[in-house]
């Protein structure tokens, strides 16, 4: 991998740095780029030459090829969260003259390895990419041919593709807290799919901080990310009697307020809501919904700025990248029901 | 334009009816695709020898350097109706084994002019397009280069692209006459821009079924297709008093929702509000917001078809076709506040 064989030697960073110029200006001055001014250009070339960088082969190859856009693979855009996602993605891409195209894979993992065959074979600069586990070989392949890739929301484990994910701890852990101390318990806990890394850590975390805070055996739905498995969860879980219920994601948490509306629940009285994201909808209810954010903008921009050192040719500064989780305390779980204790 | 030279000539479509298969079925046993069984090659082939179908230069020439993608340009994802318009695309698209590019062109002609060049350049069998009006000079460009175009949503005046929009007369004028009959007036309109057709023709609509209803005056905020745009638009029009509100996109009906949360207005009883399209939100709210529904899977799905009958060399059935809008009545327009008539 070009952007691996090691920092020691001089990198586009160290020439952008030298010259006073962001990275992707360092890149276009050395490519000749018509958008660089010609003092610039000439500034970048004289420390480029100065500090003694080589662009290596493989680099300039992709360089040569230049096409200004880049992939972006999501599970789905109807999801708020990945909505926001990729417009983040694409206002900084735009910001650096790079065009982002998206791609929605539906949860699937073979639609997710034709769309990353197809990005390659058009030869994008780079790609965002939230995985599939069940397509892990066509990320691995390709990221090993030299494609520039970054993975975002969802880890792979075991491979060296840069990733950005978000901390569900802190997030979490807050929320068992709010719930336990509003006396809203037991909890009824949405877990998203045990095929995602986030299914896995989320529900694990819930579970280490109900452990944590002497709550055992709480409730859990095991659904996957859709408003209609947040509904179904919902209902099982207000069959057993639970005082709140914590959803894994944006889509469960509609889900959730789908119910309690069905079944003419007031949230933050009848029963306390947790949920995931931020989303109108959860704004913009009588007791507005208390969530777990991501800081998704921040993901966004983290991810594009990963790919783009990596397009540049330079080694990723971590492998691992995490933002943190907030809880945003709103009115849901204000939680004035009968306690069952 | 290859797909111009006549319907009087044999047409692949008349090769299909003939063959008893669809169009896109015809296209691939012709182009010896392993996914279409040899019998039925084999029978396609015969169709096109006796009904003496010749496919133009043209048309071959984009038959051969298919890349079965095609691209799609929206304004913006995060706004749920073009989240679900290219969702639909993505997913009749697939069941013809095309894989959908999805570009965010955030209302902006430059950069839907860039996207759409880019998607030419890599060669995508067709595009489907919510057109910029002030990127209008490309798109008529590449469509006359022979790129397969197909126009959704919106339509730009004088030219012959196939273009699928919703109607919105039927939907607003009965949501017009449900307000007046509701005694919910004066009615505030939010309109969309005057720079894309749907916010001419919806406020154009709005005022002919005022008129015609004898509701003159009615107060107009001239806005755009945004939440934030609906939410101070709701504010001003609160402020001259109106006993509803109808707002001319899905953005603004949050704008809307918002601005009765802020001020502590109960909607169906101190307010009532008509908007547009489905959404989680509004029928999860705790008076569902009665909206107009422009039937935007179906809009896809003829714009899909559309786009395939022009990859596939032949002429477009029609230039300009129509979706319904129709009212879905929910409690929002129940009003029962005090009447200042």
């Amino acid at each position: 991998m070009a952007h691996r064989l090691g920092p020691a030697r001089t990198t586009l960073k160290d020439v952008a740095e030298a010259a006073g110029v962001a990275i992707s200006t360092a890149s276009r001055a050395l490519a000749d780029s018509p958008v660089v001014a010609e003092d610039t250009k000439e500034r970048v070339r004289r420390m480029a030459a100065s500090l003694g960088y080589r662009p290596n082969a493989q680099a300039r190859a992709l360089q040569s090829s230049r096409t200004n856009t880049i992939g972006v693979l999501v599970p789905s855009v109807i999801n708020h969260y990945f909505a926001t996602m990729v417009t983040v993605i694409q206002q900084v891409a735009a910001e650096n003259r790079l065009l982002t195209m998206i791609v929605n894979t539906g949860e699937d993992g073979e639609a997710m390895s034709v769309a990353l065959e197809q990005f390659a074979e058009q030869g994008v600069d780079g790609v965002i990419c939230v995985p599939q586990e069940d397509g892990v070989d066509s990320i691995v392949r390709l990221h090993e041919a030299g494609l520039p890739i970054v993975l975002i929301d969802r880890e792979l484990t075991g491979c060296e593709i840069p990733t950005i994910t978000s901390d569900p701890e802190p997030g979490m852990w807050q929320a068992v807290d709010v719930l336990q101390a509003a006396g809203a318990v037991p909890i009824g806990y949405l877990s998203g799919p045990m095929s995602t890394s986030t299914g896995r850590a989320r529900l694990h975390t819930f579970q280490e901080a109900c452990r944590h805070a002497g709550l055992t055996d709480q409730p859990v739905y095991r659904g996957g990310y859709t408003q209609e498995q947040g509904l179904e969860g919902a209902k099982v879980l207000l069959g057993r009697g639970v005082k709140s219920m914590f959803a894994g994601d944006s889509m469960m948490t509609i889900g959730v307020i789908e119910a309690c509306h069905d079944q003419g629940l007031e949230i933050g009285k009848d029963i306390a809501v947790v949920g995931f994201d931020k989303h109108p909808l959860f704004e913009l209810q009588p007791s507005p919904i208390t969530v777990i954010d991501q800081n998704v903008s921040e993901m966004a921009q983290r991810a594009f700025a990963a790919l783009l050192t990596t397009i540049n040719g330079s080694p990723p500064t971590t492998v691992r990248e995490h933002t943190t989780t907030t809880l945003i305390q709103r009115e849901s779980t204000l939680f004035v029901g009968s306690n069952n204790d």
